[in-house]
């Protein structure tokens, strides 16, 4: 049934977190928890930063089949037909794929978001004038348009986007190219240049331009995506994503429609994003006391320390003393307590 | 009834252990606890070396009254009958004394042993050797005897008994001056000295003995005690304990007795004993891997640390990164991370 408000909210749930091991496990990943110790997890914040756009019955999201549960049980106001499960992990571009050709079947004018789960908004009243306005522009024209956040520092854990012209705030401009993660010397460089932007995950479209898209240049994925569809909303649905689904090439959105489209556009915009990617990015965003320590718990005193993070969930009483940028946290019968400058190591001790 | 062998072992259990807060709390102290990560808690392995002395029907324990349960569960051997409890802690001479009036009601003969319950020894057939020979000492005359360790550094933290002789090793011989916890200073002269050796709260007499020391040094706690005998092993004993007990003294047994009186002896012992007073303590008793590192728990991996001391009951998995001379506890929902320098502040901390 076609809804007065064509405007659709696709969530990308399925990542693992591992990095923010012990607090994101595999069993219990990041965008499910409290991080910011708001009373609300990731994906919580996510569904309210979008929920000025469209009614609830319009969001979608897409996760791993084990976390199906979670999100029922955490945002109880999405249809359970909306909750799109893949029965394993294969990128972006059949996720995003999946979501929109089972869109197309009940709501074939759907103007879409596509956004990830776990990421982090300061400005949600900006965010949302910014999505509005990239909604606008794909319900005029035929237009793929990703968001691109302007680079406050030579970062090299997120993809840029290089625009054709220098783009001021707030206009959408076109895309000259994506750039995979660069490297320390490269990401100055583009901080430098004031074309490249941060490629936040976020893309707008409307429902025909992004299959039509998809059609054109990953005619493979669009193939298995006809005979998936034939089950959507119908018994046999599960039994034919099992089947048919894990048969999709892994391969990202990026990599398989946005490189080689052409009406590519990008609204440049600075709303704080953060895609919350390490302990050291979370520990900038939480509020900080005197010396820099921020501390996500239920009771946590900290004596001579100073620039620490700390995030715990099972403990009552928490007392560090002395320690100097380290990571402390904490869940399930499991602790971590290690230097910020060696949290890349954290991926692989949790495994 | 009297048993052909009149040896009794008296076990104090009243302590909170607040120096070793999380791992020990109010709730369940120290001696209830594996602090070794043996399998058995401190009061555990304290009567598993005195079980060769007596059957254990012959052993008992002085506790505070909330801890009775946790005895009896962790301790089922032992006959309730011989489980005393304090309605409140009124220091060593009310202790012993409760227990040696109660024993002589039913035991005229008894040789007993006095001990605490949290205390380490690591060569127990050394220490039972020790133990048997001052109860046949105490068995032949009218004596008090004392276990006098020699002292291997200038400890602050115990109190001292000086002999009049030069003690040899496995001798008993006469005691001229029980001395209280000396500073830095004291501790260096008595090392070097030569008489003085650490009082471990370890004495042994026979019942008629101290009754009588007590009867002589320490009249008004004979007379409670006298008072409450009369209720022992009948239904109104914990009612007339609940009332008399809180009247005595708070007052210790040494001031009370041992500096006191005149057939008092040592005999000096050299069985690695530790009074577990620290975490510095236990940090030095654990097996410790090629940086100085001693680990309780489950899984805990350490990277690049050095020195550091950790317990850790609830966690099922922990890493530590990075950490030099530091205690990591863990227990129940609390959690401490502090220099093993700054120990003393623990007690404070886990108020």
């Amino acid at each position: 049934m076609e809804q007065d408000n064509n405007t659709h909210i696709v969530i990308m749930a399925g990542g693992i977190g591992s990095r923010f091991w012990p607090m994101s496990t595999p069993d219990y990943p990041k965008q499910f928890i409290d991080v910011m110790g708001v009373g609300k997890s990731l994906i919580q914040l996510a569904v309210e930063r979008f929920s000025s756009l469209c009614p609830l019955s319009n969001f979608w999201v897409v996760t791993s089949e084990q976390y199906v549960g979670i999100v029922q049980q955490q945002l109880p106001e999405i249809p359970l037909d909306n909750i799109l499960a893949e029965p394993e992990a294969r990128n972006t571009a059949p996720c995003i794929a999946y979501a929109c050709w089972k869109i197309k079947c009940r709501f074939p004018n759907a103007n879409i978001v596509v956004t990830p789960s776990d990421a982090l908004v300061i400005d949600v009243i900006g965010f949302r004038k910014v999505i509005a306005q990239a909604l606008s522009f794909t319900q005029e024209r035929k237009a793929i348009v990703t968001i691109g956040v302007k680079p406050s520092r030579p970062e090299t854990g997120y993809g840029y986007i290089k625009t054709f012209s220098s783009s001021i705030k707030n206009e959408v401009v076109k895309v000259e190219a994506f750039k995979e993660k660069p490297n320390r010397k490269v990401a100055e460089d583009y901080l430098a240049d004031g074309h490249y932007f941060w490629n936040v995950g976020i893309f707008v479209w409307h429902v025909n331009m992004i299959m039509e898209a998809i059609r054109k240049y990953t005619p493979e994925l669009a193939r298995v995506m006809d005979n998936m569809s034939l089950s959507f909303y119908t018994d046999d649905e599960k039994r034919v994503i099992g089947e048919l689904f894990p048969t999709c090439e892994k391969i990202s959105i990026d990599y398989a429609v946005m490189e080689k489209a052409k009406e590519v556009y990008m609204l440049s915009a600075e709303f704080g994003w953060s895609d919350l990617g390490s302990w050291g990015s979370l520990h900038s965003l939480l509020p900080q006391d005197m010396d820099g320590n921020s501390a996500v718990g239920s009771e946590v005193r900290m004596i001579d320390c100073a620039g620490c993070v700390v995030h715990t969930s099972d403990e009552r009483k928490v007392v560090i003393e002395g320690l100097k940028d380290y990571i402390v946290a904490e869940k399930n019968g499991q602790l971590l307590i290690c230097r910020l400058r060696n949290e890349q190591m954290i991926k692989e001790w949790g495994r």
